[in-house]
Formats: C-alpha cells, structure tokens, sequence
C-alpha cells in the first residue's frame, strides 16, 4: 500500500512538471520529441540519419524538400551509464548533451528539465531525447515531451503491440525500423500495423529503413509540420 | 531521499525473499533459470527449442546425447500484458503459468514464489522464468534462482554491454541469439565477448540460431551440467 502511495503521489507531480515545462518550451518554440525503443532498435542510427537530413546536409533528395527548412536540432541523450551515442551526435554538429540516469530505468520531466537547462536550447528548434532504451517504464512517466514517438524494429516481432501495449497507447508516431531487414525476418506487417491501430487508432505509422533511406522522406515531412504546428500555436 | 530509503529497504527484503527461495528450491531438487533479455530478443523462440531438445521430444541430434537425460521442465511466464507466449509452451507440454506483473517492468523474488506455488513443481528438474522483456530492471532483483541467464540478439548489437553493464554482471551465461541474422547486421562477434567478459570474467557465453539449431547443443549441455550441479548439492 505504501509503495502505491508514493508510486501515485510521483506521478502526480510529474505530470504538473511535465505541465510545466511543455508550457515553457511552447513559450520558447522548440519542439522536444521524445523518443522511446528497446535496447537495439536502431534509435541511435535512425537519430543521426534524421538529424543530417533535418539539418540539410544531406542533399539525396533536396529535390523534394523546402529549401527553408533547415532546423536547428538538439540531442539528449538519456543512458543509465556510457556515452558512445552522445559522442556520436556529437560529431554530427547537433547541440548534444549526455544524461546519465544513475541506474534509472526511465526520465522523468524533472530530469528531463534538468538536462535541457544545462543544455540551453534558446533558438532551437527541435529537441530529442532519447529516452533509456526500455518498452515499458519510459511509457509511464511523461517527460514533458511535445510528441512522443516510439521506434519498433523489424527483428523484434510483429507481436509487441499485444505486449507492451501502453508504449503504443501514449505514442503519437510510430516507426517501423530496419524494414531492410524484412525479407529474413518472419515479421507480417499488416499485423503489426493493425495491432498499433488497434491499441491507438491515431497514431502516424513510419516504415523506415535508416540503412537504404527507405521511408525516411515521410517521418522527416512528420517531424517538419510537428515543429511548424508546435510554433504556431496548434 | 525517501525513495532512496524506500528502494533500499525493499531491496534488502527482496534478498531476503530470494534466498529463502533459492534455499526451498535446492531442498526440492528443482534448478530455477532467471531468462532476462530485451523485448524481441528471441528468448520464447530459444526456450520453446530448448524445451523441446530437453525434454528429448526432438531426435535431430540425439546421437550426441546421453539418453536418460529428459528432463521435467516447467515455465512461469512473466508479462505486463498478454498470454502469447504461455500459450506458446503450454502447446510444448511443459507445464505453464502466466504471471501478469500488473505493470511492474520486472520479477521480484514475492511475485515468483507465489508463480511458482501456483504452479506446483513437484517433480520438476528444470524451471524457467522467463523475465520481462527489459535490461535494466530485472538485473536490480534477485527472483531467487539458481542460475541467471541473458540473451542479447545479433540485431541489438555489440554495444548493449557498455550501455547496460549491471545485467551482464548479474548473467552467469550470455545466450547471443540470431546468428543466422550475422550477414546482415554489423555486429561484431569478438568485441562483444570481449565486453561482456570485462565486465564479468566468469560468464559463459553461447551464439546460438534456435532457427538453424547452431550451438543449441552447447547451451543444453550447459543447462544439464547445471541442473546435475544444482540436485548434487554443489
């Protein structure tokens, strides 16, 4: 009973943390997506691909893109220890700062706060957190996050939806990743897809391969309106 | 603070729990396995062929084992949600129950004594818990068995024992699972033994296919030589 308790009473004040500062990064204009996945997913590349794409520097396709679109974009990266996918971010000239959770197995808003502060995203544009790599806990604690976008990759299975449904419940978007790998995987996508919808029938659903860049065009146009919407008030 | 105090005190009755556990199940002869992985690592695909292979049910290799080696074996299937996978190994034959963790993003020593009452294992060699799919977590709580065992995927990568160090050191035996899936992922077989072995010296590890049955021999001999240590006392 006790832990109960105290479970409801942190999740109270969370979510007014949480209230909080998605009211302050409204203010400001930067758009903080919060970005959740098993360990393994591919998060970390699928990221670096986003960011050099979102930030122009990538021009396979600028054929198709707005030409004013280049956004500024910061990275928290939230681990419970290391800091290789900080490094990374890093080298790709994304605002990047590492979290380490100490042993926690999710972020909250508090934390969350603490992370951006130290950061400073004055004129940015988007924000990332990765979030812990976790299917379970992340989906309970709102970080203060604008939208929340859940990675699934291919070789963990068509069935998780029926798993770890609150994951899929608490998303906005949905990406499909490592879809590359589909033809040695036994994963139907129709069902998996039917399974997010089930669960959550608005959510956007991105097949995505960071690998051949296949789908990347229609997450990144998502991420884009996300931003301009989130600037303008909607 | 408070929380602190409060993890802490849970922590040491959690200890408690699992040794009082560990202590019942060794006067009953019977091995408790703890499987921890990510969701998606192929941990019910690997126990449905071990179980198969155990129980002497599959004849593929039998020349290679000794014949009076069929073991009983019994499964407590832990999920926040669903019974797919209970469903799954109750279709084996081997005797199944389904614990739902009402949220809870891991098994504590309480939670498995009373899956393990429920299911009666009178008779048992061999029971399997099959985790919550998470790698941080379960490797903060001692369930109480005799032998802990993870299993990390080759699509997940040879990063996870820098990003989740706790969960290697707590794995008596590694199970790296999908290496028919090693053509067509960048992942590094040596700097992944390597990792996990600086973290934890003494930990066995096994690549394994439960799809093309490579290795499979190796992890059952493991698993026998346990069982045969554990009603001997050693």
């Amino acid at each position: 009973m006790k832990v109960i308790e105290l479970h409801e009473s942190v999740t109270a004040s969370n979510d007014r943390d949480a209230e909080a500062l998605r009211e302050e990064m409204k203010r400001r204009g930067t758009l903080l997506i919060n970005l959740m996945s098993s360990p393994g997913s591919g998060k970390t590349t699928l990221l670096a691909q986003t960011i050099r794409d979102l930030q122009g520097e990538c021009s396979g396709d600028a054929g198709n893109r707005r030409t004013n679109d280049k956004l500024k974009i910061a990275v928290l990266e939230a681990d419970i220890d290391s800091d290789v996918d900080a490094r990374r971010m890093d080298r790709l000239g994304a605002k990047t700062i590492q979290v380490h959770t100490d042993g926690m197995c999710h972020m909250d808003a508090g934390m969350t706060a603490r992370g951006l502060d130290e950061l400073g995203y004055e004129g940015i544009d988007l924000a990332f957190l990765e979030n812990v790599g976790n299917l379970i806990c992340p989906a309970e604690f709102d970080t203060g996050a604008g939208r929340n976008v859940m990675i699934l990759s291919v070789p963990e299975g068509d069935d998780k939806p029926l798993k770890y449904p609150l994951m899929f419940q608490t998303s906005d978007a949905l990406v499909i990743s490592k879809i590359d790998a589909l033809p040695y995987f036994d994963f139907d996508m129709d069902a998996c897809v039917q399974r997010a919808k089930a669960l959550h029938p608005a959510i956007q659903i991105f097949p995505v391969s960071a690998k051949t860049g296949e789908g990347m065009a229609a997450w990144e146009e998502w991420l884009r309106n996300a931003v301009h919407s989130w600037k303008s008030g909607v």
